[in-house]
């Protein structure tokens, strides 16, 4: 079974393809389907598609206005592009990410898989949301992958990993991976204290800021690390405080 | 692309799932779609889940009234199956077939890969007919695969080892391998001759055969070995006419 996996749909347009998101889901053993923003979601036209089975994952499907307010409880989110310009290079293949998300699920982080609407896919509005970006590769860039198929071959390839227990070192229990929503506060934390300390310009501080977020994406803070880089922007904004009163 | 591999479907009931089979061969790059006795079969129904890229699949579907012909010019048959009872042992996994399948495209073998019918899937009367049997592993045993996840679930891992290139020995051009019509040739040649030197009981030869179908498919017999095999056949079956009719 496929714990701690959430399949994100952002802004579905047909409820027929969340009901054969719903069949793929059951058969791959993933338990939790989060749509965000759907278009005409439509329960009775999804049903068909999803066969009885995987009904109990339609009933229970939560739904959220907003990508950001979607991703609030992940540790961990992986969004899915057919878009391979500019971020060639940190692009995950399917297999790459399911080794990576064993080893989480393994430590009891939530993560979740989002999947752009069926025409366009993630703007990126939404990929700045997503920690990892995945890729699956295809011949054909003229067309896109079906929904249902694309999170179908996703789930496949973390399932089969989960299959083979990942290599778990010996040790002290580590504090949790922060969730989405602390790293948000993080990264506007960072980026106030940057600006503050006159390291960042305050017109235009989100391209200074985007390595600064690949960064800790890639380290994916944990916990304690959060709380001692929170407290190290809280001190030196009260210095800045205290330097610019003496007029510095 | 996949060049050398044909999705071959068995009995389909549903031409829209025909059509999102289309879709998931076009961005795998399989570009032969074999059907055989399908079921309402309409062309109008399959486009829009096809999706008009993938039109020119559907325009050049090859249609057959039994899964033997549409066989006949394969030389490796691959049937998926989720009946895991009895069959267990000779299983392959996705990704296993799929090496077996680069391997076998890179020396220009047709391959079909043969997917049954969406409500019961391939029964013994047809994985009877090909060579090798490959299930995709699963959580629920309740509910059966989508027939178009399925299909993208095998072309996708056949389509990342194509991207890798098999390992080739040098050496002398080797024979290609049997075509389906030649193995089944072969088998009724061998189970006549079992007979004829009462090896094996004319009133159930089937059970014995069923072995040494195993071992050939195993072993995928060569054109020269055909011939040996075929001669050797021949010369015996001489030779027991000559027996019999001295009184033996």
């Amino acid at each position: 079974m496929l714990e701690h996996i959430a399949v994100v749909l952002f802004r579905p347009k047909y409820p027929e393809n969340i009901g054969s998101v719903a069949r793929a889901c059951l058969n791959m053993g993933c338990g939790r389907i989060v749509l965000v923003d759907p278009w005409n979601w439509d329960l009775d036209k999804a049903l068909p598609l999803a066969t009885h089975h995987a009904r109990h994952l339609l009933d229970n499907v939560e739904i959220y206005p907003t990508l950001a307010e979607a991703l609030r409880p992940f540790s961990f989110v992986y969004g899915t592009t057919a878009r391979t310009g500019g971020w060639r290079k940190s692009l995950l293949l399917p297999e790459e990410a399911a080794s990576a998300i064993s080893a989480q699920r393994t430590e009891g982080e939530e993560i979740a898989l989002v999947f752009g609407p069926e025409d366009k896919g993630l703007t990126n509005e939404e990929t700045d949301l997503c920690h990892h970006l995945l890729t699956i590769p295809t011949t054909e860039n003229l067309t896109s992958l079906n929904l249902s198929q694309a999170v179908m071959v996703v789930l496949y390839e973390c399932f089969r990993k989960s299959q083979t227990k990942p290599f778990k070192v010996a040790g002290y229990p580590k504090e949790r991976y922060i969730r989405h929503a602390e790293r948000e506060i993080l990264f506007a934390q960072l980026r106030e204290t940057l600006v503050d300390i006159d390291y960042l310009k305050p017109d235009n501080p989100e391209y200074f800021m985007l390595s600064i977020k690949r960064f800790l994406n890639r380290v994916n803070p944990r916990l304690n690390e959060y709380n001692q880089l929170m407290g190290l922007c809280r001190q030196l904004r009260r210095i800045v405080r205290i330097a610019k009163g003496k007029g510095l």
